[in-house]
């Protein structure tokens, strides 16, 4: 038996969640049962989309009952197990509890070698973000060279590499990022060939004819809201829009609003697609192949940023609202 | 030298369109030079996007500029012609001016055989609305056996034989019409499985879980607004949405705004495309023939609604806006 730290919904948050929406237990873990094995959680993902579960209403995540431990995917030890094809010491990524520890169906883990990346990046570059941008990128947003492709949220841990993906197709590839400092990373590091700071003007449409003065083939959409809006009056004919997701609008009290733009679909053909990366299960070790042999030639740049700390996971989460972190937001929780 | 009354766009609208907006001439035209051909115009179409013409800025449509004639899709009779493929006799259809007589240069022309339908129908049900029923239902709608497809503005012109295509693809079609009487037409003469009367309620999304308990995998979008918005609550996984027309905002003054919908993207991975005919010119030809052939095997069902005389032409095109029309609203100019 093990004694952990354990994160629980503590009741379903109106608008932006606060202390009242996380109950840090401690939880006995019984050993494991066949087919089951203890994980020492070293790093855990916070993601924009767990707010949806937080929810009882719709989303594209399940809601989470109150009282439920929150979860997402983390990487860790394997400490011990029973009647598993793992052995102690494995590494594995999966669906845990945000906690020290985990008792987890071994059918739910996946051993991972991430060779001379740290294992975070099994979270970040070469996981689920990674992912969600190669599959996003491939199948809805399809650049090509010569095209102008608008990314949103492009210092973070999906559209910094949907940016790079689309630069490597030959596209001109224009960021909004929220401060001057990550749009410094966005242009140097990630080789976007403009970034917009949202924070700097309120007038996205004029600083995007600018940026983007050929007009807006292909857009990736993590944000919604204004910086959306301002993108589709740029739409050019025929553009693709992957709408991967809706930052802007996960702790709105009310139904947002805005301007219809159906029209500007009219008058551009343009596609608009939600994406959701769950559809492409069957290819993921094939993308995950990919993404991990082009980090490692140098192709993909990503950048992390480590909270120290179960106790400061509900800020790392809490920071993503904020845009507080620089790529791939993961919480260190054990060595 | 003929003397035709004609009119012209006496001034933009702001809002809805009135006598103001219209200004009916009387002109002489010119004998044909060499490659015009003069038309006797007899039946006249009036439809929604010709709105968007009317004002000064972006519209899929180019703007007209005021003291132009208003132009549109028009069936006539070639009675005087110069140096033309076409005699005098012929029946033709071309975009020309909303007038008794118009002047045209012959390559705008194409010579049209209805066989045993009257020649408005190459405005109609084999002409530009039926075309645009017939792509888009094809290229973007796709309906397949067992799904559930939606169809707004189900009593008009393009509505009605998308949803008739729907049906023959095995669908279960589900339209929305201005009233009782229409909703009549849509389910009796045009065999749609239901037709809601967005008249008769105000919570279209309680109607719709009604009439599509399944939910919907195909939407046809004529109209925009609420309807719409009730539509993509019910989108099931993959759904596919046409943009076709926006009638509910053509006449707004404001920016139209509403409900932001694109987090129901992601949630049903669905698609949402615009849709113009004008795309697909390359194969009229074989779109033309299939649809005639279908209305002559009695597969597709058409209604027009004819108003007699240019000068009421105005009214016809301002009762489209107000659902006075059932199938394809025409102006009969002359014999």
């Amino acid at each position: 038996m093990v004694t952990t730290k354990r994160y629980h919904l503590a009741q379903r948050p109106e608008g932006v969640p606060d202390d009242d929406t996380f109950d840090l237990r401690e939880v006995d873990l019984d050993d494991p049962a066949g087919g089951e094995a203890l994980v020492k959680i070293r790093y855990l993902s916070v993601d924009p989309y767990m707010r949806g579960r937080m929810d009882a209403g719709e989303s594209y995540a399940d809601p989470w009952a109150v009282g439920d431990p929150l979860r997402g995917a983390a990487v860790g030890e394997v400490v011990d197990e029973a009647s598993t094809e793992f052995d102690a010491g494995d590494t594995v990524v999966g669906n845990m509890a945000w906690a020290e520890y985990h008792l987890a169906d071994a059918a739910d883990l996946q051993r991972i070698e991430t060779g001379a990346l740290p294992v975070s990046t099994a979270l970040g570059v070469v996981g689920m973000p990674g992912r969600t941008a190669y599959f996003g990128t491939r199948e809805v947003l399809e650049p090509r060279a010569g095209d102008t492709v608008v990314v949103s949220a492009a210092a973070g841990a999906v559209g910094s590499v949907v940016g790079q993906l689309a630069k490597l197709q030959g596209a001109t590839v224009v960021g909004f990022a929220g401060s001057d400092e990550k749009c410094e990373v966005v242009e140097d590091e990630f080789g976007f060939d403009a970034c917009i700071n949202y924070e700097a003007t309120d007038d996205y449409v004029a600083v995007l004819a600018d940026a983007a003065p050929e007009g807006v083939d292909g857009y990736f959409d993590n944000v919604g809201g204004p910086i959306t809006d301002a993108v589709f009056t740029h739409l050019n004919v025929d553009a693709r829009v992957a709408v991967c997701g809706q930052i802007a609008l996960y702790n709105a009290e009310e139904t947002p609003t805005g301007p219809r733009k159906l029209g500007k679909l009219i008058e551009t053909r343009a596609r608009v697609q939600g994406l959701l990366v769950g559809d492409f299960a069957p290819r993921f070790e094939q993308a995950t192949a990919d993404l991990a042999e082009w980090v490692a030639a140098g192709d993909i740049q990503f950048r992390e940023t480590v909270t120290e700390g179960l106790e400061n996971a509900p800020d790392a989460f809490l920071g993503l609202f904020e845009g507080e972190n620089v790529g791939k937001q993961v919480v260190k929780v054990g060595e």
